[in-house]
């Protein structure tokens, strides 16, 4: 059986099960509590984080870009990353904004010090670090408007890996009321229509003990 | 005419100008001040990160996982990323590792800290910030020779993008003496196969004002 070692608030890990989902590949999912450094989980993957995926022959895939990659190299009946060279750079060009500096500057100081610093008992959150993190978001929401007001996908005519990152990332920062959708129409129509995939409805339903989402977190009409 | 869009210490620049090369990609480079925010450069790329790639046809591929992998689903003469799914997830693997965690963790405070607070009159280096930096690089050059005990490339048995990238960020570490060679003779023996490679050789000569390599930087023989 494939196995998925992820975490429910870990958005590198959403994107993988959705795309999981999607493609419909049979697998089961498996919480690694990754801060805990299991020595059998470093054994598979030195740096320790999810999430990782094992195939039907146990060769681990690790790393999301690695795994993403691959799951649509070897799952080719629901192509997510669009059907030409052209559409598949752009789709990737929007999962790497997302994964690496929408990331870097806002999801991970917000999961790191809400979430991993409380799992960890490293103490109480940095709210100076929250907060710059908080004022770079309106910003690439704006980026992200600008895109939708062109499209209909965030990659283009279709639905791809492009939405499924975003989605995991703004879903990581709804589970915390990060996200002013009153502010964002255009974001909120588009979110609304990823949030009631059959795909998404696992994941909207996962509650990490010590946080509770907000009560639209989950409702499809927010 | 294609187009390269980068900086000379910049490892992602560093990475597509490897793969250009490697894969004999007629192109012009230009180096992009991009920490002057550039109208006509933020009109391409709002983000205003390097490297940027115009194609013939004046598409442009922004980020450098798309770049990458779009250059090698475009050109696929001399292939870079393995001839199969788990050659290739492997490659990506190591590609990530070093492109966002050891990029995070070591080569982003040294370019920030020593490079771009210069460039962008921002003060003084922020050594605490540094030496934190330094302290994390043993265990990623660890890891590495492990790799290097089993195959002869990171990727491997083949020369790949894994090679190319691990190599960028070692690079630009060496530009600034960071890479106790001596410590790391397996390592040391490794880069200086790829170092001799005509690839590289334009990316040695390459210099930033106000910053010199050492001696033993473009020796092939170090």
């Amino acid at each position: 059986m494939r196995t998925l070692y992820h975490f429910a608030l870990c958005p590198f890990s959403r994107e993988i099960r959705l795309m999981l989902k999607e493609k419909d590949i049979d697998h089961e999912q498996v919480t690694e509590a990754f801060w805990e450094n299991r020595s059998a989980f470093l054994d598979i993957n030195p740096l320790g984080n999810v999430p990782v995926f094992i195939e039907e022959d146990m060769t681990p895939f690790i790393e999301y870009a690695a795994i993403s990659e691959y799951l649509e190299e070897a799952y080719t009946d629901r192509p997510l990353l669009g059907t030409n060279t052209r559409e598949r750079a752009e789709a990737r060009r929007i999962c790497q904004w997302w994964n690496q500096h929408v990331y870097a500057e806002v999801v991970q100081p917000v999961i790191e010090e809400r979430v991993y610093k409380f799992l960890r008992q490293q103490g109480e959150p940095d709210t100076r670090r929250l907060q710059a993190a908080y004022r770079r978001l309106p910003w690439h929401l704006e980026l992200l408007k600008n895109i939708l007001r062109q499209r209909p996908w965030l990659g283009g005519e279709r639905f791809s890996l492009a939405d499924i990152t975003v989605a995991s990332h703004l879903s990581v920062l709804d589970y915390f009321s990060e996200i002013a959708w009153n502010n964002n129409p255009a974001i909120k129509e588009w979110y609304a229509v990823i949030k009631s995939r059959p795909s998404f409805r696992q994941l909207l339903l996962d509650r990490v003990p010590g946080f509770k989402p907000p009560a639209h977190y989950v409702d499809l009409d927010f």
